[in-house]
């Protein structure tokens, strides 16, 4: 079993990505939905309920974890031990863009803490140090896309404000480092045109997974196991939505809380 | 020694108009920054959190405690017995909205969880059986707000596509049920036009407060400690920019989970 966390459901387009390129591999989801977003939050408390998290899913067997969220990959230490592997989002967009980028002009969008942190920042200059990295923090995005504005004349206009200034730099591949945003990847193109490549994090994660072992399912029908610290009736809608065609085998409401004081 | 709660910054602006009515009492402002926002979580998990908010206070020795929060104040019950008096921000807001409509048509904007709890609805007419009330959630205000996009042509089509139809209904009267929303005042004023009164919540609450007795101050010069879980720069900066000309005396981090392990 493969377990997959993200402050909320927009790690629910990894889960989604990951499925259908591992169909044999079993997964839980968990959506830290008490305490997001984690975007707007410092390294330290980030940090924490990144351990919390990463700990639950270890509680439950998994194999391995993605940490399917920038703002949490972004507090992830190279020198981090686990007990096993843990996959960020980070590193295989990184890939993707210095494949894709032909003049070497990369455009980075994120929370203020993925773009604060620097994180694709670090990770495309140690692929390539001549590569220009032009990063851009979105904070409205993620509640633009969570209202459900998505194909909205608003959100365009929030989305050319946030994307003119790179498009003026002439970059030619956009990363696009928050796992809500693939939502609006029309919005996007809209504004960068036809020429400027985009990465979505998700798909390329799953690109990387799908290459490794973990196909190991316990029963014969594949199960998703999807749980959140905070079970709205909006959250089972979106987390339907977001995942169809995939089917979840259980949704269940946990305490993060409880599990540390015990 | 009053104590005052928000999620976030928002219920520093109450402070301010608390700090300003009551020059001569001390203050404690908990902002609960490490899981803000409170709006789009469920009931459970607010009550949950204000708990904390409220226990920790009490440790601080405060002789009231003020729920600067309406999604907060949405979870309080009539039945709660808490040692020391709390207030909440929705029954001033209540009263002032009675007071001022003429027509009986009154509106309120705010979170989800404040609009889906009803509470402004519940609390207008327990005050008046006749009056009809209109709601509308509006969350992307708080984050227009947070980006600084306050006097703006993107956040007055937002404040636009909220308001219009509370105008169309021919309310003369629109509860600001969020503390961040006094700020957008003059956008919501440009939507609804001079004839609708807009009711402020902050000042609601400092005029019923400055009536009570809680005037005394521990040492000469007026204290006001300012803590939030997760003290970010953009915290500090804020928190400045809402309370000027307010100073406060302190600024401290504190963390409720390890309070609760204790």
């Amino acid at each position: 079993m493969i377990g997959v966390f993200d402050s909320g459901v927009g790690g629910l387009t990894v889960l989604k990505a990951l499925g259908e390129k591992l169909p044999d591999t079993d997964f839980i989801y968990l959506g830290d939905t008490a305490r997001l977003p984690y975007g707007s939050k410092s390294p330290k408390t980030i940090r924490q309920y990144v351990e919390q998290n990463i700990n639950y899913l270890i509680q439950q067997n998994v194999e391995a974890i993605v940490v399917a969220c920038n703002s949490a990959s972004s507090v992830l230490r190279a020198e981090d031990q686990w007990p096993v592997p843990v996959f960020n989002v980070i590193d295989p967009g990184a890939d993707q863009a210095c494949l894709r980028t032909n003049n070497l002009k990369i455009g980075v969008i994120g929370t203020r803490a993925t773009v604060n942190a620097d994180v694709y920042l670090k990770a495309i200059k140690k692929r390539n140090l001549q590569a220009q990295v032009f990063q851009q923090a979105c904070p409205l995005l993620v509640p633009l896309v969570e209202e459900g504005w998505v194909e909205d004349p608003i959100t365009n206009l929030v989305v050319f404000r946030y994307l003119n200034p790179l498009k003026e730099k002439g970059i030619d591949t956009l990363v696009m480092g928050c796992t809500h945003y693939p939502v609006l990847k029309n919005a996007f193109a809209k504004v960068m045109g036809p020429s400027v490549s985009l990465v979505d994090s998700a798909q390329s994660i799953a690109e990387n997974l799908s290459q490794m072992v973990y196909r190991k399912k316990a029963s014969a029908e594949r199960v998703i196991r999807i749980c959140a610290t905070d079970l709205s009736p909006t959250f089972q809608q979106i987390a339907t939505q977001l995942l169809t065609p995939l089917q979840f085998s259980s949704i269940e409401s946990i305490d993060l809380t409880a599990e540390i004081v015990s």
